[in-house]
């Protein structure tokens, strides 16, 4: 009800600001017996982590997560996994200007007045440092997922105006082979001297995300409100700065025609085209699931921007502190995580009523 | 669950198949004492009902919604609300063709995979009769929030190629006065003559929707998970044929600069511009919340088609019964419906704790 | 959120009051393709309903229940089940001169200051008459139930201060084979002269009820908040006029010692006793699940009652209308209805993660 | 779903085995701004904390509480409250005989059954040590239910067969006066000589706590499904080792007849008397809510008991380790934090409705 839970039957409920002692969660529902992979829990938060690229901010965090609970000789044990992330890297002074200040474009006025009283170090709740107790739970749900033949791999199709050519089949290690986390090189690289080129301006710019969910089983995901794309898009547009989400055809099908659009079956019930995007009426077909998400450009700028202070008086906000030009290259995980988190809890959903 | 609930203090369970005796659903959690305009809530479902207008389906439904509980004295009563709309003009018959046949980007074959078992007459569960109990919810939602001063208004803003001139500040009078519900006339004939035109063909096409919901007040929605997009997106992508949504600068913010993006505030603590659409953080800043949302053609065409019957053999579909060529118009009071819902129950949540 | 929603998996939510149009329900996430027995649903309602026997209230209603969706060629189709149970027999003028008084015992105050408006017609929703809704669910959660072997049977075991035999291995049969409702008989026919004495005197008495649920597989309930009684204890208090319940050695393990109380086990792993009923860290170990309710003498007197209005002014109540001079009798199907919801909604829930 | 959840909007999820390296958990949903009384809490936490007198366990545990996110210059910001409480007496070896046996009346051979997989060591996620953590959330329920007037106090009424005088006016320094927490001393005497006598002879007895709330007001719990002492019902047979819980009249109201079990009003709406339980209809009536809760005894004894093994195979169990003769004494605070939850909630959500 107050925002700190996802899923139902596979559920995260998370805690922790970006400035305070840690940050952790707690992960429910996960089926017992499961041995879990600990470096690649570690490699996820890695690829997520501050500081990991030239591109990225420059803040280092080392984001280790210690569990504390749940686990029994490596091995899933029914109970819930407790978990923390200790924070190491903050610098509340970097903040101590922020303090009465509204940030243009950032959760500080909505949080003041949702709440009346305000964490101002490192944006406290809002701040995308929770997303990496996602990347926790989202690592395990993946591993779960893969032992069922279920792959999830992100990337990133645009930065500005900087298109890639798309694709329903790069690998994971095609995407981490550049700093910018898209597939296609050369794309990339002008992605990357691009984002160079404004943070040297204090700018900062939006970019977009592709994501291709394989072997998910046809089934999965409940009808009218509880859509698997309707949960899938829930999932997503609460990551941080998210403003567009699309399945399958997107915004593209609004210009087109019934004809062109509807997916024709093979003899095998897979289908020619994936204008549905691997959902049919809330529910997978078997197809590949195909989604692509808009991320907005980071609020903080390295410029000055006029503003208001609490009691609505105008003032300069000068640029300061550490923080990412594109936030597309660290969202992938983030990404994959929620989707992970959706497809689990709808296969074990599923299994509920299905395994008689 | 089982994707029949929606809500968490204001929720609406619904039931009800296209061709069974009735549809219905139960709505709970509406604050006691509310006097209920019944005629307004008609109204509501006639903006809706099918062979309303010379563009949509000639099926003629009257959905008259008849009220079984929690009202004493027109006023709600605390008690949760019973209604059903009965099924008046279903023609079986129409759908005997289907029994064994999977139809192109419809749900027939992904609701055999997950239930094994069919109701194949209209679509059965999957077909979007269910969103005339939406409506109802809706129409009380929106009469609650109404007297607490939000407004909300959906129109067209594109079908196939034509695009209408979008504004904040159409009123729904503006957007009934034609029949595709689109307030920049001109667009809106056009509109008009390339639906009748791409029916004739036996052929459908997409569309989107905008839609502005004004003076909520800020502070509402839950951070993390339960952003107020992200409510909302659920909610969005739960109607049938959704693809996709965006909020305020949507998928556009993809190619813009920080410097661009950023809604410098006002002293009184409005934005100059609204590229947020409203929501900031996750929680409504104040401004028009204002998003777009994507509809595919619909997937029942005039033409025939190839396809698969349940035992994989290759069929060919003909081009049978009443359907709309555009589904648009009529899923106008939808929108307005489901925003109505995810604003009052963020209402009630922060409510529930800011009220002391 | 608002009391009217019972289940995670297999939910139930219900709307009515005792004079309105109809009462009703909707049931969603049974499992699909599974074949319902209407005439069982039918006799478990005529189990509950009024004037069924010389001892009920002389209140005559038939409670058919008209099924509206959910159901193909009589299979469960996966989608949620609508049903209505009209009101017949209501006589509102019975209830005239309890508009502006608040009753003894009743909920009339309480809903008054819950809601500032109330529904003073038979007790409106508060009315024992919504219980009807939650025998068709548990109907059909028992049929689903029998399938796997799971069987149960509740009885009278007190009325007033006659107490009956206990046995874990009545029938329902046995259960049903007098008015009472209690399977020894020959307490049975002290309890009936006792209640036919105090109807005389224009009194009531209370009872309490004994259950025991046979087969249930070992593994159901969930640890901590959600232990398997924990989700019974809350299901048996939902019903009206509960004031107490226990499990297994109940109330009188407060004076026993642990050398006593252990249940020791076989080696077949059942155990030589059951005082744990069934339930040993709030999860089934394949023992009979056992307990007991305490119901308290139904509030309505056929005598004069000193009571106050709306204004606070002391008034006369005279007794009226037609009533139970004891619950327990009709209460048996709705405790086994309850006891069914739960154990299927643990069924389903344990089924989700562990049918891989 | 998976039982580690409480709560609707003021909300508690846990985790923690006795032997892992902490427990702890997220308390989300507490209005924000209100000032926490640390000292307070780590007092309620030392009420339940275990080697705290002569007649509970010599097991020491500080159990102190660190609290990681969510408090903002000592008061609650509005985001969850992540704490945990590290373990620190845990002695591994004391359980190392229990890896492959089922201790009667414990939670082994279930948690076996459900999971398939068991952590042995101190009862795993089944010890009553998760209990500590509902009793931090609880202790900031009670504050900031004591803010608004509300005060809960809980007290040993009987402790095998010696019972105490009742009373719904005892102070919590009355009940605290003594070791077992029984206001009434010449009774408590008894117990706590009894106690000691039953623990040389290895064995455990069971016991029970009333608890009494005054100044909740009235209009608080849901109808139906969700009345306020089914809530309260679910909370308190969540605690370990719980067998029974009646409120108001309780079990004794089945001997009773209606003439005498009716609570007659004041003028003022108190009434004269309190068989309700101070709950009507599942709603709050302003009188005190009064409850008893029955303890079995502890299964752990420190004699030898027969028992099997995981093959199935009898073998002899011998008393080991530190564990507590009776109960109850230690679980008052958890009683007073349970029952916070569930009123502080249903504040909440009355709140959420009503507050306009």
């Amino acid at each position: 009800m107050s925002g700190s839970c996802f899923g139902k039957i596979f559920k995260l409920s998370t805690f922790g600001e970006s400035h305070g002692t840690a940050i952790g969660g707690v992960i429910d529902g996960i089926p017992a017996g499961f041995e879990l992979d600990f470096e690649d829990i570690q490699h996820q938060l890695d690829r997520r982590k501050p500081g990991q690229s030239s591109i990225s901010t420059q803040r280092k965090e080392s984001d280790t997560v210690q569990f504390l609970s749940g686990i029994f000789e490596n091995k899933t044990s029914g109970a819930p996994i407790g978990f923390i992330i200790p924070n190491k890297n903050q610098k509340s002074k970097d903040y101590e200007h922020l303090k009465d200040v509204f940030r243009p474009s950032h959760a500080d006025f909505t949080y003041e007045k949702k709440y009346g009283i305000r964490d101002h170090n490192g944006g406290g709740r809002s701040s995308a440092r929770e997303t990496a107790c996602r990347v926790v739970a989202g690592a395990i749900a993946q591993q779960f997922l893969a032992s069922k033949g279920v792959s999830i791999v992100a990337y990133v199709d645009q930065v500005g105006s900087i298109k890639a050519v798309k694709s329903s089949s790069y690998t994971r290690s095609q995407v981490d082979a550049n700093e910018v986390r898209c597939p296609d090189d050369s794309s990339a690289q002008k992605m990357i001297a691009f984002i160079k080129e404004i943070r040297k301006k204090g700018d900062t710019v939006g970019g977009s995300i592709s994501c291709v969910i394989c072997n998910v089983p046809a089934g999965l995901g409940e009808p009218v409100f509880d859509k698997l794309h309707a949960e899938l898009g829930k999932a997503l547009f609460s990551i941080n700065a998210v403003k567009g989400v699309e399945f399958g055809s997107g915004f593209d099908c609004v210009s087109m025609l019934g004809s062109e659009h509807n997916d024709i079956f093979n003899e095998d019930s897979t289908t020619k085209t994936n204008k549905s995007g691997g959902i049919q009426g809330g529910i997978s077909n078997g197809m590949p699931i195909e989604f692509r998400v808009a991320f907005k450009p980071v609020a903080t700028l390295m410029q000055s921007q006029e503003t208001i202070d609490k009691s609505g008086i105008s003032v300069q906000l000068e640029g300061k502190g550490r923080h990412d030009p594109c936030v597309v290259p660290r969202a992938i995980p983030i990404i994959e995580s929620m989707a992970a988190l959706v497809i689990l809890d709808a296969l074990l959903i599923q299994n509920a009523r299905n395994a008689f």
